[in-house]
């Protein structure tokens, strides 16, 4: 049994958060610092960008998990803190003023940055907001901190769960960062996860790998793969289970419970995609085995003609042929069926890969919806996967036709 | 010496065309069905889509190309003739029509389509048309041609060249309809290439499979890479010259001319990508080899977020780096130099991997040109390449939110 609960990185015990505008932004109601802390040290794992540009922070957090273990997350957005000279020192700055005001150890720190690449982070106004920032911290302080990790993000991010392991309530909750240059490979955007489940760093990390195959990399806004992905969690056992240190029923539970949060977060990450006006996450089954599925299911999500399409409640399934076409996998097209799904139902517009009549009004009508789901069938086998993005607008031009200023 | 000369898919002595409004399209204003005749029979080469979804016309014109001989291309705008059950016998139709017509053998004739994809064609228009399309066929014709094949194109695109074989004047014109769904693999777009030159239809084929590979698969505008795409060459011989039967002096004279002919279409279909006011072009130089040159550039054209930042005129270099990261090429991000450049000038902003100071108020004066070189130094070899693109805009989303419409 999974129970969605609210809390955020807070609904865990043992876990406080906070945030605050410290001055990188110029816009002084945004906040731009955020921090999230373990009662007691926790095991932690975390996975990173594939970019071969890769951010300052995530050298320096990679050094701090080598063993397994932190205790807080510190977080800024408006600058990236990549592609800088002095990079990562200022990342290890960062880690050892939190750490001193914190009287924990500098490489119990995830330190993460989000924003514009290549201008370097001065550190003077998160060091001296850095009082203030521990001051926020509060059991309800999730929000403040998933808006501090915010860029051009429009909602927070913020999903929760209850489970049971061993006889004992456990929590798992996340935050993240999402809308633009959003297309994980190994990682993702910015998530924070924490839970008081006991589970030993190696097992964290096996669960975390093995869950974000199937989520954060089956994700994309636009395509980018940003330097700065990053997914961490840390699990500080307060939850007083037996801790898990072997695959088996306890892990099987946990590994659930941590992908319904992930899942969660891909939804609102590929919902609030920079500019986007709808949700579109693209079911793929009948495949002939899971790599097929994930990528045709990517490549759909992906295509640029499909998201223009979608934001104009277009039912242009000619394009989704064609991105399935494209995709590399090696699919029969002729077997291929599309229909386009929402809550004002479901339309069959594709039979064998080719077109079949159908009422232009109901797509109309399924297209206008908020979310819609593109359900492929391939006709080849029993595998499945699921991808998530959104339509591509006028907004996310808008946005990205001068992010900088 | 090669010399850009006027005339287009007419600039070949013996080649007429001509192009007619038949009815596919609504808008009686706008051209639909193209016509491109040799005066004798010609040696044909053609390189088609690798999509796995492909348009019945390129299985139709994969088989008349067998044996090497083509006469004639018949080409309609406004529908794609793919996905359709009927689509290989509508596509036969259309070519034994206009064989009968000009007292050719079907299968000397190239038949191509462009337009929505999964609409069933109807042939009667274009039946109906075929006696106003012949009567069209002038040696002027080129224009009213590529403007038959046009979709979302807004101008038309042609290049011609005159040069020297053995002693022999000779001359290739092509036309082009390119616009959106533009991301080719082994072929491109829509493009018609014609030549007096006498060469052989294998030495042919080696010219237009060597050449694409730098050109039209070097150019994006959306990712996308489309089931219709087409380049066809006819070559006459009327020039006179001894036919070219291998490799040698007279093969590089044509395959330079070739060259300048097909990149002068890529830069024109670049430039009109769908909703573009810009036209991109990635020169890598510095590379270890050929493929990393060509992956990095391509990658870069490809981002979404550089292409907004250009649409704003916004030289955020962070994007180009963190393309050439994500790009899955092997270079040390590390040595990477990038400079903007137009008719303005040229504007360094990063050296080593690293941000440098630059004027803001000069770069933008630089990219708010038309035509912008982004140039990617990598430090790491002598190999080069090209890429092609333009800039993500507001029309874009406009022009593909209801392409249907």
């Amino acid at each position: 049994m999974i129970k969605v609960i609210d809390g955020g990185v807070c609904a865990a015990t043992g876990f406080t958060a906070g945030g605050i505008h410290c001055g990188i932004r110029k816009n002084r109601t945004k906040k731009d610092l955020a921090l999230i802390v373990s009662e007691v040290p926790a095991s932690a794992a975390a996975v990173y960008t594939t970019n071969l540009v890769k951010g300052a922070p995530l050298t320096v957090t990679k050094k701090h998990l080598a063993n397994g273990v932190a205790q807080a997350v510190i977080c800024n957005s408006g600058n990236a803190n990549t592609c800088n000279a002095d990079g990562i020192e200022v990342a290890e700055n960062m880690s050892a003023a939190i750490a001193k005001a914190l009287s924990f150890s500098a490489d119990d720190i995830v330190v993460a940055s989000t924003g514009v690449i290549g201008q370097p982070l001065n550190i003077q106004p998160i060091v001296d907001g850095i009082p203030a920032l521990v001051d926020s911290l509060s059991a309800n302080g999730s929000s403040a901190a998933a808006e501090g990790i915010m860029t051009t993000d429009t909602v927070e991010k913020s999903v929760a769960v209850e489970f049971t392991v061993g006889g004992k309530t456990c929590r798992i909750g996340g935050i993240a960062k999402g809308s633009g240059m959003i297309h994980p490979n190994m990682a993702t955007m910015l998530v924070f996860i924490t839970t008081d489940c006991a589970i030993s760093p190696a097992m964290l990390q096996k669960a975390l790998s093995g869950d974000i195959a199937d989520t954060f990399n089956m994700v994309s806004v636009d395509g980018d793969t940003s330097t700065n992905d990053m997914v961490a969690v840390l699990a500080n056992g307060l939850a007083g289970n037996a801790e898990i240190t072997t695959e088996g029923e306890d892990f099987s539970t946990f590994m659930q419970a941590l992908n319904t949060v992930t899942v969660g977060l891909c939804r609102l990450i590929a919902g609030d995609g920079e500019g986007a006006t709808k949700l579109l996450e693209c079911k793929v089954t009948g495949a002939a085995d899971t790599a097929t599925a994930k990528t045709v299911a990517k490549s759909v999500i992906c295509s640029s003609l499909l998201k223009a399409a979608m934001f104009g409640a277009d039912a242009n399934w000619g394009r989704v042929l064609c991105a399935i076409g494209y995709s590399g996998a090696a699919v029969d097209v002729n077997k291929v069926d599309v229909s386009f799904c929402s809550a004002k139902g479901e339309i069959p517009v594709c039979v064998n890969g080719a077109g079949i009549p159908f009422s232009e009004e109901k797509a109309k009508e399924i297209l206008l919806e908020k979310e819609i789901d593109i359900l492929v069938e391939l006709n080849s086998g029993s595998a499945a996967a699921t991808a998530w993005g959104c339509d591509l607008t006028y907004d996310y031009v808008k946005i990205n036709g001068d992010y900088r200023t």
